[in-house]
């Protein structure tokens, strides 16, 4: 009889995420041995990622058990959550009982939005990643950091480097590698354009310009949110 | 006005699928400019993958298009489909006008049951890609394997890859750049143990034994299936 106890991952959804920022780490965590993964949301409603991809949440949030390892996506729908109260309350309640509070992508900043990162290390997207230190977070443009209890993943794709990061973490490096290989994670990108770092000036620009609105908007809030979260 | 033809991209959904050989595909190909990208499936009724994620498809085959291209999954709910007479329909039907006709995972021995990849190169799941040739496709063990008009990617994650060879392919490259950087696909797995050919010989057979029930299975369906499709 297997008496090893249940790690509960609760993983947020929400409209117009980056469906692939939660579904990477989920298609990974929820495989884990001893692990229960469930997506959870408001309500259960079906809700639509910002591609039209529709998702059906595991769980309301009302009927949320205290889990273990949160993990909290980005996306478009990020900006408007970190001034909702009933997530930012969630968050808060979740965290405080929880082993590990974690994201991927923006969702560092909604964390960061709720007093949940002040003081650490994190990364995020590379598009928001200057407005992690207006929440007061210490910003490493790395794609998964580890600070203590908290693991971030940078922009979208990270989660699977972010997902066996944290399988790693509750469940061991062997378990890590025996998922990394059944889901034959040996990455080869056909173009070497994925950062900043190594993408054409042209092309950062092209990228800059084109998220420049919603950036914008997303730096407003957390600007408007840092007053509050930062000050208490 | 932006008068260039719209790409419509079908991607398969069904029961137990490997959910993210195609949501990774997804997120890349839903955001290609010009692109209409859906997930089609017999109804439109809520569906679980094999880690009990819910989704719910787009389109229900009686009313699908033409597509221009057609992406199938693979994972434990694909080899019953080898069998389901109105899934090989489908496939047959669009792949006869589609421009592209393409695969994730064990995807390949779906359209290889419908008959679409005899005397082609393709690729599979490591665990399942030496069932290629009883259908008489070649199996090459590449991540990504382009043989004209079918693309064809190894296991589950592998669907990055492939979708953004994808969409170098109907797109161009500065596209496929630009999402790449979008989507921050500069991966970094933090262990080395994704393909047979770098992790442990432990590991390996460690994962083979898990797999085996399932590999069997599908093995007895496409000894069974191959015997109608390769003598017609």
């Amino acid at each position: 009889m297997n008496t090893e106890p249940i790690t509960r991952i609760g993983m947020l959804v929400f409209p117009m995420m980056t469906s692939l920022d939660i579904l990477g780490p989920f298609e990974v965590l929820a495989r884990a041995p001893s692990c229960h993964a469930e997506l959870v949301w408001k309500d259960r409603n079906p809700l639509k990622g910002d591609t039209g991809l529709t998702i059906v949440p595991d769980r309301g949030f009302a009927d949320a058990p205290q889990y273990d390892v949160i993990v909290v996506p980005g996306g478009p729908g990020q900006t408007a959550l970190m001034e909702d109260a009933e997530v930012i309350q969630f968050l808060r309640e979740q965290a405080a009982g929880a082993e590990l509070v974690t994201s991927v992508c923006t969702g560092s900043l909604l964390l960061a939005a709720a007093g949940l990162l002040q003081g650490k290390k994190a990364t995020c997207h590379w598009l928001s990643i200057d407005q992690l230190p207006i929440f007061g977070v210490e910003a490493v443009a790395d794609r998964v950091v580890v600070d203590g209890d908290r693991i971030t993943g940078a922009g979208v794709t990270s989660g699977l480097d972010f997902a066996f990061t944290v399988l790693a973490a509750i469940r061991g490096q062997e378990t890590a590698k025996a998922l990394q290989l059944m889901l034959e994670y040996d990455p080869a990108p056909p173009f070497d354009s994925g950062h900043p770092r190594v993408a054409s000036a042209d092309l950062v620009e092209k990228v800059r310009h084109a998220a420049d609105s919603m950036i914008r908007e997303r730096r407003a809030v957390s600007m408007r949110v840092a007053q509050c979260t930062v000050a208490t």
